[in-house]
């Protein structure tokens, strides 16, 4: 397999019939990564679908299987969109994904303002610590706000979604407040927001939320969804996002 | 039972050895009301709590199981402040808890500021329709903010808390945007939230939450609690939450 540089693999991405590159000392996609693109909503024939800090494609990669629509994905490390840009072509889905290699802060201006029915976004979750980051750079930038601020990723995706259009994000509980503020800034109105809760009876670890630009207040909570049994065997209901048909 | 007025009743107060009294014509206490005094933090041996919005006293008569502190409760409407004064005179517990007959917003004036370790508020929910209410008027304002918007509920409750003191309410989940954004205007930062399901696989119809006077944001999205199992008998942990001993 010549195409693999360094550490990479060529992973399976779970049952479905593709092959994502992925490299541990580089980026490997999440769990956060796969609920997100099963949580949003998306146009089933056609329409416009960017997924923005989108690492290794996962998100778009996924994407295609709930959607005949065109997804662009866009990733300012370049390590990582070349990694991104090689699965598309390996798996063949070249006419449906586009991979940029930029910021994201720049697409709205690059793209056109207001082009997209979707919008998702699973950015770096860490605020920057004053005292340094114990990673090598790659992993840096996709877990802390380095290049990409929850701010800039809100702001970004107000701009490119269409008036009526879906944004969605997955991120950590602890930042709640902070997200649904930033979105009414943006004019993004929160509709659904779900938690996800690593067993029963703990705490949430992880949010997924969508929103409407320019929608009409009226926020649902999920049912809410569990990760693990108490055997630490993924609950019936994970099983089906992650290896279920649509 | 001659202290019962027209169509009251003296009812249980679940298994707690205490008595109510109820009158489906003017208020009896929701689940609601039950859940959030179960999940506000109390302090056991002494403080000062206040209940805002306190109906028929349902909240103080419950957190006086929970502490040995004082509890005030406050109601504006004359007829659920009586019944509230004499449900707490048949239960001879009017050492601990005292009924103020006034509105909330004059109580920071009346009572000082900054005076209470805990404040509680299960509010009317719903917005004061335009066309008019279908109710009597007891019901009317116990449900509606008619003479109490959410607003003037968070203001009062943040005015009488202390600093560092913890203010819970229970709400709609539609409204969570609304409550998150004028507990921080308040300076109530929100730090435990959780939300209530009426059975597994439905939207949430209830959230609890708390916040501390001047705290530092840390937001916790506590375990989900359902009310209803598939068969419609109350769930385990809501058996607990209702019957069960502290």
């Amino acid at each position: 397999m010549s195409f693999l540089k360094d550490d990479e693999r060529l992973d399976y991405l779970l049952t479905e019939d593709m092959r994502i590159i992925q490299s541990p000392s580089v980026f490997s996609f999440s769990l956060d990564a796969v609920l997100l693109a099963k949580f949003v909503y998306v146009p089933i024939i056609k329409g416009n679908m960017i997924d923005l800090c989108s690492g290794n494609g996962v998100i778009p990669l996924f994407l295609s299987r709930r959607t005949k629509g065109k997804i662009i994905g866009v990733e300012i490390q370049e390590r990582l969109y070349d990694m991104a840009v090689r699965s598309i072509q390996y798996n063949g889905l070249e006419d449906q994904i586009e991979m940029i290699h930029g910021d994201i802060k720049e697409m709205p201006e690059k793209l056109g303002m207001g082009k997209f029915e979707v919008v998702t976004c699973n950015p770096p979750y860490f605020p920057t610590p004053s005292k340094g980051i114990n990673e090598n750079e790659h992993l840096a930038i996709a877990r802390h706000e380095i290049l990409c601020t929850l701010e800039d990723a809100i702001k970004s995706a107000s701009q490119l979604v269409k008036v009526g259009g879906k944004v969605a994000f997955v991120h950590r509980p602890n930042r709640l407040l902070e997200i649904l503020f930033l979105m009414r800034k943006y004019k993004i109105e929160p509709k659904r927001l779900q938690f996800v809760y690593p067993k029963v009876g703990k705490e949430a670890n992880t949010l997924l939320i969508e929103g409407i630009k320019n929608g009409n207040p009226d926020l649902k909570i999920l049912p809410p969804l569990f990760v693990y049994r108490d055997n630490n065997e993924y609950t019936d209901e994970l099983k089906e996002i992650l290896y279920g048909r649509e």
